[in-house]
């Protein structure tokens, strides 16, 4: 018996883009996520389709990433279904909850908070990695073995961290201007403070360049990073992450964007990216 | 010496997406709008290119059509600019201005009103056709015969009518669920009543299938349609297009799109088009 409610429908190129939401036990709450359906899905719904899992940067909804990224033309080409939740648990009013742009509603890190009171429900880790990956492989044609995971900033963080520490769950990372080392940039250290609390060694397993010196990582990593991204040099840090790299001997595929910044007209540029085996 | 003022400028694909600032004689006012400059003007910014002007439907600023159809993708395919203004005069504050999504900011519905307070300002119609397309001429490396006009619900209607009554400056015209006999529908009725004043008489030059009926049309017009718009019966009147065309002999193309419905999933889909010659 399915929990899963359809909340609108859109035709979208030869497939459709659909909104969902659902009961999260790791959240406690309601959450919502968006789907692109290719085309090869409608017209062969007994398959089993390629994925990629989408996480979004920071004061992000479910709908961004399908309004305007123009993913749904090459989902069509690639036969891929692409799956976008939230970025943070919603419907709570925590004291400060929804005060900043980055942190709080719209600013879940992907993490588990340990401090109160997040810690019940900005779950954001255990929500993705045990109900919503369920959630995809029981309500969806997906062939549970070919899920990319991807995702722009604070949601790059958090496909780098997640594919990193769960390689048997997601055959390939792809990010776009991630924030690799949220420990030393101002957006991850009020986050962690906040989340995890004060002591930085909680952070760690939170951190894209710990995480490679901690525990290294077998397939490669794909990085694209405008060159003129007005967060580069204070928030994403992605010199760190091409070391700890070089470290570990890593295979990391960084692609420097000649001029392009950290908005959705970078992420649309690139993102037939996200569906290459290559 | 130009008057434009660049706000901000994103690369794109190949390209760039643009938005800037000017002074309108017309509106007497600063308009802003967008443009998508193509990867070859970039390259050979000398040479001139065909445009799309596009105009966007109610509540859509110069921002919607470039951050959500996916167009530039296609502008570096096709070596063409697209302009997008803004849809009513801004920086004012009018009575009623404000208060309804369908009229005043928002809603200027590319027309000359004649009403107190509108009619000094609310000039859409004399904004294009006289400022913008100068601005566009003298600004941009633009091929002044080759702008073809288009534009979504609200900017359907101002695709059909100022490509009907101006076939000398328009070379195609494009409209995506376009109002196309505004005086039949409540949102025409009502933004034209406070424009216009209430003979009907005055609206008919605003009205796309009153004006085909007039004066005709010697060239085709393109419509795409979604079967599945919410709005079709009641404010966009397709019927009524056809029937009009139908008995002036004029050359209707309407793709009639199976299961779209009226929103942006439906103009990316099929955005591509607006670049076709055929």
């Amino acid at each position: 018996m399915s929990d899963l409610t359809l909340i609108k429908k859109h035709y979208s190129f030869g497939g459709t883009t659909e909104f969902y939401s659902h009961q999260s036990s790791e959240i406690k709450s309601e959450m919502k996520f968006s789907v692109i359906r290719p085309k090869a899905a409608l017209q062969n719904p007994n398959n089993k389709y390629p994925a990629v899992l989408w996480l979004s940067g920071l004061t992000c909804t479910e709908e961004n990433f399908v309004a305007k990224a123009g993913a749904q033309r090459y989902a069509d080409q690639y036969e891929s279904f692409v799956f976008c939740p939230d970025t943070s648990p919603r419907g709570f009013d925590f004291n400060g909850e929804h005060d900043s742009y980055d942190f709080g509603s719209g600013a879940g890190f992907y993490l588990d908070a340990t401090e109160r009171p997040w810690d019940q429900n900005y779950r954001m880790q255990s929500y993705l990695i045990k109900d919503f990956l369920k959630l995809i492989g029981s309500e969806f044609p997906v062939d549970s073995k070919a899920i990319a995971i991807s995702g722009h900033s604070m949601g790059g963080h958090g496909a780098l961290t997640l594919g990193i520490k769960y390689p048997e769950l997601f055959s390939r990372v792809v990010a776009f201007s991630p924030i690799v080392n949220p420990i030393n940039g101002p957006w991850g250290q009020k986050a962690f403070t906040n989340y995890l609390g004060q002591d930085v060694e909680n952070w760690k397993k939170y951190d894209a360049c710990e995480l490679i010196l901690e525990q290294g990582y077998s397939k490669k990593i794909v990085i694209f990073q405008g060159s003129a991204d007005e967060f580069l040099e204070k928030e994403l840090l992605t010199d760190n992450f091409v070391k700890a790299c070089d470290k570990k001997k890593v295979q990391l595929d960084l692609r420097i964007c000649d001029g392009f910044d950290h908005s959705y007209y970078f992420i649309s540029s690139y993102i037939s990216e996200i569906f290459k085996n290559s």
